[in-house]
């Protein structure tokens, strides 16, 4: 079987295990550890254990259990003390007690939850990740980070996690054995970015011998990406690896609903662009194709999964289809639209 | 396959599900649905839930599970906002809320632990348990109840539910149609009485052609039950069916170990008695055994169940043998000790 690993956090790794999981490969989630809103924030101060929002979505999103458990591990208690308390992070959070230990928590999270593949939190440093800006003022913490406007307005200077964190052995061994590496989509700065801090990730990645994929994001988040294009995000990912390592590009090119557009850009950002002029010099190759859901996100009381997906989103069956093309290039060539 | 029912709640019927499951029997578990302390009180006042707390253990008492996720069930925080909370208290809870009602919940509880049987709730019916002493004093629900040492020495006029419960539909048909039903053991007021209160149940007992056993308790419990006997114990049990019912009684012969007994006699109560030179006038026949487990309760921190299970307890497979032989009377006759 050929060996897939994806590389990210939080929604964007849901959709894309959900979608993945159907095909008959060797699938392994390396998950960002940065999570420190919320729930997940409240486990870490109270319990002193490691954040468990992102690893329990790419669980949620591998498990063959009944739809039922996997309702329950994304349930929200909405009243009392336990008010914004995701089940499924307590389970974690319990396990980690239980077991002594995260990764040991994951590992019989994932046989309660009869997951396929694995999931491997990306490192078990309780850490913090910091942005510096360029006026020299610090955010600390993925949940600053994500909600200040600054990061654009005034720009990045460095990101990195403090205290140092150590590289999961797992982690880096999957990604040494990778048939294909697949990185994104998800929050450029607070999911994607993050793996790339973690000692011996971008190393492993360098030295691998599989394929990268890019899952290029379909919206730029106001006041972190606002303007970038395709080739930005490429970049700045490659600058964090150290290295050019990205060999393809996924890039949806179906415009939403005119109505969900309206309301997106009110609250969000823009779709990103794509500069379709410069394909000559590109180094990596970009598959465009129809990547979009089609689906509205019913915001039901509890679905903490609903709550944080943006309207504008990747399709599960669409994405992974265009990987496994990308994996076994030339067996899904009829559903390009155009390689560039 | 001959038909069970246990009626009861607690730890007491923790033990006697955990043996009586390693038998070929349909086993149906009538839980009592007065708790209203500790992590159960908590999610009854924030969440507006039923109690889940004896649900949970006889869930996990026939949960074919790993034991991993056995123990994940009984797992108490104890730490931050959630401190005192039982992991499988928030799965019951959580499931209620998902499910739209507790019966419901359970019913997937039973299911995501793959439980052998049946775990029925008396009532769904939220209501408080309350004893009105001699005194007139009203005490109100099962924590003040428990705790008060005023039962045993003021005397109990009255014990009743407030509001008036609803019998569940199935536990009233898992009685009609059992052969066998079995009482106890378990805390007289706070777990076994309860039961014969809720609208429904002690007709369906009366009306039921399945023979009864009680299971006595093996201590009177300080404050409560001073000085009962096995006779007694069967006679305010049989006033609130409301008809002379029980069949047959097992009682342990086996004393613990001197310094258990010493420990035990400080803290808690004595040693139920039987009033031997009486057997002649008893309509009922008494099974005396060994029933004692010999194994220590280790009080690891976050166990729930060891926590609350007193020192002095009945070994689940020496008790779910003797209750094999009382269903298929004579297969077994070799380990009775006595029939009185």
């Amino acid at each position: 079987m050929k060996k897939v690993v994806t590389i990210g956090g939080g929604t964007g790794s849901f959709t894309l295990l959900s979608g993945l999981k159907k095909y008959p490969i060797d699938l392994s989630a390396i998950v960002s550890m940065a999570d420190d809103g919320g729930s997940t924030g409240v486990l870490r101060d109270e319990l002193g254990v490691l954040p468990p929002g992102d690893v329990r979505q790419c669980l949620v999103a591998l498990s063959d259990s009944s739809e039922k458990l996997r309702e329950l591990m994304n349930y929200r208690f909405t009243e009392g003390g336990l008010s914004g308390h995701s089940f499924g992070n307590l389970f974690l959070s319990a396990l980690e007690k239980i077991e002594g230990g995260f990764t040991a928590g994951v590992a019989e999270a994932a046989k309660i939850l009869n997951v396929k593949g694995e999931v491997i939190p990306v490192t078990a440093t309780d850490t913090s990740l910091k942005v510096k800006l360029k006026n020299g003022k610090i955010l600390s913490g993925e949940h600053e980070i994500n909600t200040s406007l600054a990061v654009g307005k005034v720009g990045v200077e460095k990101v990195f996690l403090d205290p140092v964190a150590k590289g999961n052995p797992r982690a880096r061994e999957k990604i040494l054995e990778a048939d294909l590496i697949v990185i994104g989509p998800g929050n450029h700065y607070c999911s994607i970015i993050p793996n790339f801090l973690v000692n011996g990730i971008a190393q492993s990645i360098k030295k691998s011998q599989a394929k990268v994929v890019y899952n290029c994001n379909l919206v730029n988040k106001r006041g972190h990406t606002d303007g970038y294009t395709l080739e930005r995000y490429v970049k700045e990912i490659e600058d964090f690896i150290g290295v050019d390592r990205i060999d393809f590009v996924t890039f949806n090119t179906r415009l939403p609903a005119k109505k969900i557009m309206e309301r997106y850009n009110k609250e969000n950002g823009e779709l990103v662009s794509f500069e379709a002029n410069e394909r000559l010099s590109r180094r990596y190759r970009v598959f465009q194709a129809d990547l979009l859901s089609r689906c509205g996100v019913e915001n039901r009381p509890g679905d903490t999964l609903a709550a944080t997906r943006s309207f504008i989103r990747h399709d599960a069956e669409k994405l992974a289809k265009m990987l496994m093309m990308v994996l076994e290039l030339g067996e899904y060539e009829s559903i390009i639209k155009d390689i560039v």
